[in-house]
């Protein structure tokens, strides 16, 4: 039976030596647990990132693709009280829980798998002069997960994930609307550290419901990479701060987008999976279209969208933050001359809820309101009709940076969508074609990040096994007898 | 013959509609030329800026190894007179300069040959989801040259080489001490792009003498990346600017650091090697010895190390402020108390040149006293003399982020040499045995960057076939119909 301790998991010990503490408290029903987490401290983060800097020169390489494993087998043997303390702290749903932690030891094994070989070093070499390039760790990396993903993006998510295959020892900040969820999935790396017998700094986890232990971590001078997935404020702030360092580090923030739909052409289920991608997961997801582009002859669609969310029930959402910031840009949005509401556009009463809304503007309403590009967080999205295709095109030009676009188009519009996919291609990290944005494949073949404000590092992606590369940097051994050579290359047979 | 204009080159057009003007001026004799550059104006700067963006989406991928190869032809073509100016500019001497232009046309063919297949675009698929993920250009790159490699990291240098083999359009801001050369490759740039029927913004050339002029290139909306060489207090300068930016991008720039030696055993050669390397270049390499750690039964090698140096002849330094710059901060570290003055220490009267200067010190001092990890751009070094190797390990372990670090060991040394090997591999880029860190190979294999402050992307490299990934980002496409992929996809068959 896993119990909760409401403790920071400082290196291997369980330690909650601060004064400061806060509770747990479950969306839908308002309910707080009866015990507390306790804020870390500044010597248990000092601790956590000095025995994470410790703890990069200790672990071996050849122990990271069975640790992966076995945190992997860790999780899928965490006993019910795992889906059953996500879905009271995040009111998701179990089955969403449920397979949410496959994918989240699928990613693990996917990692593991991948750094079983040396390919993801990226070995070259030379003879004339002698040198030997390859990835190393980065360093002690700082992850802060998600709210609106609590295993996939949580303690053991992504980013995790990626910087533990790369050899980073990873402090991560529990976030503290999951703060029992966090504990337990400490609860099972703790196990597996243990099991494969990693150095202690490989793994930390640090509560801290005030924004100073943020800071602390983001500030560490042992912090070496941040990995970040949540709003554009947040992931702005510690980027901001980030480069206040004295020595600053890469920030590998995801901060969302709106995601445009072009709809160029309609097929007989466009509007079903549009209207289900807008409200799945009570439209918590960065990869939520946000706003849909329509040509004015598809106006009839319009009270088709409209039938199709009104038929979704509203759900709770993740916590009282994500309602209240709701609920301030709704007001505002209703307040833009020209912006029609079609449906929805309050919040429900006496709940963690908003009910599922949407609006319609034209072109020019939505060029001119800047903060129309600003991702609602939640079941909303703003229908945008154009005159013409080019429209569609010259629209795109004015987008800030995206995670994705959809074209809806058929074969006989194909080459009136070049020009608007030509303009994408310098938005977008992904370009989709004829399907929502909604539902991230975790592979190589994968892309999820984007232009600024998207992300922080248009060079990188949170999902899939290219993730790895935010947190290892190439170093080069030039003229290095055999004997000094790291064991990595010393194994190695790649030659130019 | 070529004639010099004194203009900037704005995406096509020869143009100077501003009214500040400077002169370029000789070193070696103060010599100023009759005629003047003038600063780019705003509106140069944004036709430049805005042109680039344009030819980004009109410049055709298969262009680019034929440009780059035209390029280098054009190099080559040009007249004796290239030489003549570079060394009237830079006092560098006419055979390295005749070496450096070898080298800025081998590097040009080298990107040429690196792009001739799809294998950069790093493509990956998969086919469930249907996805095609490749590397893309990233948009429109602002480079700004060093002084002290007037061609191979001037306007045709290995960031505007780099950027281009990536696909992205380049502005250049001439470097103010070598204006002239700029032009003439400006100038040869422009045959290459007429020859090869590239869009005129596929480069500009910007004067800039005024810093302004630097503040608008980083700040402006189109830039999307920023190559910089140079010094720690210009490069910063720059990261800081493009900091303030509303759409943060990437800077890379490489800003220089003492790579130090450690020298555990010494062979015959050792210590003219080291000293042809401090001197190499008047001192001004990026990767010049600042430091050299001895140990204390080596002290003997300490009045053979001032031998060597008195051998060399004092250079002409590439400008005035390289010069006030040496002076400032060497009359700084003559004042710390337990630095030796071992030989030279003074500026060259009436000359733009200072002594060939060594120093010499013990380990607590060089560790109390930060400004001594401060590059010192000339022909300067520091003999810090330590008790033990483990010394060595300690104090290699507070040294900041480096470019390069040596280590000269001998096989019975080996074991010892484990352990300062794996604190200097966290604190460089390259770790380099038994050679002296001057002299950097252009190669695929190659890394030249490293933690801040050596540069402010530790992931990236400046010199080498990978430099490219500097200026690319990966984007994936989703269930594309065939007819909507990118000609690079289509062609491709790559799967996972």
């Amino acid at each position: 039976m896993i119990e909760i301790s409401g403790k920071n998991y400082v290196a291997g010990t369980w330690s909650s030596s601060g004064t400061y503490t806060y509770k747990s408290m479950n969306p839908a029903t308002g309910e707080k647990t009866t015990f507390s987490f306790v804020d870390a401290t500044s010597e248990e983060i000092n601790t956590s990132m000095k025995a994470a800097s410790k703890a990069l020169s200790e672990v071996k390489q050849d122990q990271l693709p069975g640790f992966l494993k076995e945190v992997s087998f860790q999780i899928m043997n965490l006993d019910d009280k795992l889906i059953k303390t996500a879905n009271w702290e995040t009111a998701l749903g179990k089955q969403r829980l449920i397979n949410e932690r496959i994918r989240t030891m699928t990613q693990l094994e996917q990692f593991s798998e991948y750094i079983s070989n040396n390919h993801y070093r990226d070995i070259v070499t030379s003879t004339q002069p002698a040198l030997h390039r390859m990835q190393i760790p980065i360093g002690p990396v700082v992850v802060f997960p998600a709210s609106n993903f609590p295993f996939a993006f949580g303690v053991c998510g992504g980013d995790t994930a990626s910087a533990w295959a790369a050899g980073c020892p990873v402090v991560v900040k529990a976030h503290p609307s999951h703060p029992q969820t966090a504990e337990i999935f400490a609860q099972a790396v703790h196990r597996a550290i243990k099991k494969c017998v990693l150095p202690d700094g490989f793994f930390s986890l640090i509560h801290g419901h005030n924004v100073s232990i943020s800071k602390e971590l983001v500030l560490h001078p042992q912090t070496q990479a941040i990995g970040f997935t949540g709003s554009f404020t947040a992931g702005k702030a510690i980027y901001d701060l980030a480069y206040t360092r004295k020595h600053p580090i890469p920030v590998y923030a995801e901060m969302g987008s709106i995601n445009p739909i072009f709809l160029i052409d309609i097929s007989n289920d466009t509007i079903k999976s549009i209207i289900d991608s807008i409200t799945l997961g009570v439209g918590q997801f960065c990869t939520k279209p946000g706003v849909v582009f329509i040509l004015k002859q598809q106006n009839n669609i319009i009270n088709k969208m409209i039938n199709a969310i009104n038929q979704k029930k509203t759900g709770i959402l993740l916590n009282k933050q994500v309602k209240d910031k709701l609920i301030q840009q709704i007001k505002h949005i209703r307040n833009i001359k020209d912006v029609v509401l079609l449906t929805g556009g309050n919040p429900v009463k006496n709940a963690c809820s908003f009910e599922n809304t949407l609006f319609q503007t034209d072109a020019k309403t939505f060029l001119q309101h800047k903060e129309l590009q600003s991702e609602c967080f939640g079941p909303i999205s703003i229908i945008v009709t154009c005159s013409t295709i080019s429209q569609f095109t010259s629209i795109a030009t004015n987008l800030d940076g995206q995670l994705s676009a959809s074209i809806y188009v058929q074969p006989k519009h194909y080459t009136d969508a070049i020009a608007l996919r030509d303009v994408l291609v310098q938005k977008v990290g992904r370009l989709i074609f004829n399907e929502v944005p909604t539902g991230v494949a975790v592979c190589e073949a994968m892309q999820h990040g984007g232009p600024f404000p998207a992300t922080t590092a248009p060079y990188s992606t949170s999902v899939g096994m290219k993730a790895i590369y935010r947190f290892l940097r190439p170093i080069v051994f030039q003229n290095a007898p055999n004997q000094l050579l790291p064991v990595e290359l010393s194994k190695s047979a790649v030659s130019t």
